[in-house]
C-alpha cells in the first residue's frame, strides 16, 4: 500500500500492509485530519520516523475472528505497555513506553490501513457520517478542558486561539451555559464559534475584566501571556497546546494570586461521539480541504498555510 | 515609639504610636518573626515603604470598648477594600487595592504597637506560649498546602527545600498520613523533619521515583526545575514560595503529562493554633536566635545569613 510516510521529509512511499499483533485489529482508513501536531511532526519535534497520522475513521477488517470485524470504528491514539507503574496505577495514557498512532512508535492514520489496539476501538453510530466521526478525537480533546476544569453555568470563561481546536474547545465549553468568550485572529475563525453561543473577539478587542478559567490554545507565548493576564485570583488557566520554545514564567503570577496553570491532553471518545451524535456539535465548517491520500503531500502543504483549519486526507481511493 | 522602619534602607526610626481606625484594634506587639518576605522588602522587591514585619503575637490594648481589649492576638495579614467585584466575590485576600501587614499598605509589626482590623483577629488559647503562637502566620501558610492539593494518607508528596517554611509544610503534610519526602540542602534542617516521620534527602541523593504532588518550598529555580522533573503524570506541584526573575517554563512539560503547577499564599489561621494548641507542631527548633526590638538591624542582618531558620524579634522591652 502506498502511505504517507515521514523519515525527515515527508513523502508517499510504498509500504507493507502493517499486520495485527496479539489484541491489535487492522483497520481500513476511510477518513484522516490534519492536526497540528502533524506539523510538528514535519519540522522533526517528535523525532518521530513512520506513517503519519493520528485522526481517523474507518472500518475493521481484520482479523477474521476479532468482534469488531466489519464495524466502523474510531480509535484511542495512545497504548500503553501494560505493566509498568503508571499502567498499574491507571495511568497508561501516560505510560514512559506508550505508543501513539502516527506520534511515537506506531505508524499512523495516512494510510489505506492502520493496525490498533481493540481496547483503543470505539464504534461509531450509523448516524453519524465519517467526516463527523473524523473529529472524534479533536473533539475528545476539547472536552478534556471540562475534565480539567469543571466549568459551572455561573462561570466567565476565556478561550484563546481560534484554530480548530481553539473553535472546538470554545464550542463544547458554550454547551456547558457558561459564559464563554473566544479570543483570535481571525475574523472569519471567529464566526464559527458564535452560533454557539460564544462571545468573539479579535484578541487586541477583548474587553476588559478577568475570568474563572481561561484555556490557552493559541499555542504561541503571547496567548500564554494573555492567558495569565486574564485569569481571575485563584482561577484556572487550561494548557491545551504546547509551542517550541520556553515560556518566561514569573512565579508571583502563580503564587500571589493563587492560580492554577494545568496541562490537559487526550479526552473522552464515548462523549465526543455521543455529542456528535446528537448534533449538538457540527464540525463540518472546520474542513476547508479534503485530497485523496495520493495528493497527501499537497495537504500537508494546505495545511501549513496560515488560518487554515482543518486539511483532511481520503484514504479509499485505493478500494 | 521606636520601630525598625524601612524606606529604602531598615533603619530604627522614631515614629507615632498608630491609631486605629475605623474597626481597627491597636496590638501590643510580643514577639514577632522574620520571614524571608521581609529579606525580599529588603531587596526593594515589594516596594514597601514603612514599619516592616507580619509574623507576630501582641495583646490587644485599644481602643477601650473593643470586646478584643486585653486578649492575646495573632492577626491575618491582609485585608481587603470590601467593596471590589473581588472582595464581594469572596476574594478579599486577593482584593486589588488590599492592604497587607509590613508588606503593602500597612506599617507592620517590628514594633512595640501596631493596627489591625478586628476581623482579622484570631485568639491565642491561654496554653499555647508566645513563642509557639508567633508562627500562626508561617504554619497556617503550610496548611494551605493542604488545602491546594488535597493530600490523601496513600500520596508520595516531596517537599523541596529545608528552609523554615519547607519544614513547616513537612510535618503538616506527615501529619496526613502521607508518605513524606523532604529534599533539602543542610543536613540539620533535614533532621528537624524526621520526628515528625519525613523520610529526608539532601537533595543530589534523592532516590529515584515519582511524586503525586510536589511542593516547591525553595524560593529558587532549581527546586522548580527539580519539583516538574519529579512530579508524576497528572500529579501537581504546588508553589508555595516565589524567587525574583523568570522561570524558562517548556509547556509540553505541563501539557504532555497534564501536571498541575498551582500557586498558593496565606492559609487558615484557625487550623494552625489548633495543631499548635495541641502540641502536634513544635515550632521551637526553627527559632535560632531572638533580638530585642532595639537590635533590630542586628536580627535583619542573622536573619540573612546563608542557612538560617527564623530569628525571632522581642518587641516587648520598651514596656
Amino acid at each position: 500500500m502506498r502511505a504517507l510516510f515521514f523519515d525527515g521529509q515527508p513523502h508517499l512511499q510504498e509500504v507493507p500492509r502493517p499486520a495485527p499483533g496479539h489484541g491489535e485489529v487492522l483497520v481500513r482508513v476511510h477518513l484522516a485530519g490534519i492536526c497540528r501536531s502533524d506539523l510538528e511532526v514535519l519540522k522533526g519535534y517528535h523525532g518521530f520516523k513512520g506513517i503519519m497520522g493520528h485522526e481517523f475513521v474507518g472500518r475493521v477488517a481484520g482479523p477474521e475472528a476479532s468482534p469488531w470485524l466489519g464495524r466502523r470504528v474510531v480509535g484511542e491514539i495512545t497504548s500503553g505497555c501494560g505493566a509498568c507503574d503508571l499502567c498499574r496505577r491507571g495511568l497508561a495514557g501516560h505510560c514512559r513506553q506508550r505508543r501513539v498512532l502516527g506520534l511515537k512508535d506506531h505508524d499512523g492514520a495516512f494510510a489505506p490501513y492502520l493496525t490498533l489496539p481493540a481496547a483503543n476501538l470505539h464504534a461509531v453510530p450509523p448516524e453519524v457520517p465519517g467526516v463527523f466521526a473524523v473529529f472524534t478525537e479533536p473533539l475528545a480533546a476539547a472536552l478534556r478542558v471540562l475534565e480539567t476544569a469543571p466549568v459551572s453555568p455561573a462561570a466567565r470563561v476565556l478561550v484563546v486561539g481560534d484554530g480548530s481546536l481553539g473553535l472546538q474547545i470554545s464550542w463544547v465549553l458554550a454547551l456547558s451555559g457558561a459564559d464563554v468568550h473566544l479570543a483570535g485572529r481571525h475574523l472569519e475563525h471567529l464566526a464559527l464559534a458564535r452560533p454557539y453561543g460564544v462571545a468573539t473577539f479579535l484578541s487586541a478587542d477583548l474587553p476588559a475584566g478577568d475570568y474563572d478559567i481561561v484555556v490557552e490554545a493559541s499555542g504561541s507565548p503571547t496567548g500564554l501571556e494573555l492567558a495569565l493576564a486574564r485569569v481571575r485570583p485563584r482561577g484556572t488557566v487550561v494548557m491545551k497546546s504546547t509551542f517550541v520554545g520556553r515560556y518566561p514564567l514569573d512565579p508571583a503570577a502563580l503564587v500571589v494570586p493563587e492560580v492554577s496553570l494545568v496541562g490537559c491532553r487526550c479526552g473522552p471518545f464515548d462523549a465526543a461521539l455521543r455529542l456528535l451524535r446528537d448534533g449538538r456539535v457540527d464540525p463540518r465548517p472546520l474542513i476547508q480541504r479534503t485530497f485523496p491520500l495520493s495528493r497527501g503531500l499537497e495537504a500537508l502543504a494546505w495545511a501549513q498555510r496560515p488560518g487554515v483549519l482543518k486539511v483532511l486526507i481520503d484514504c479509499r481511493e485505493e478500494d
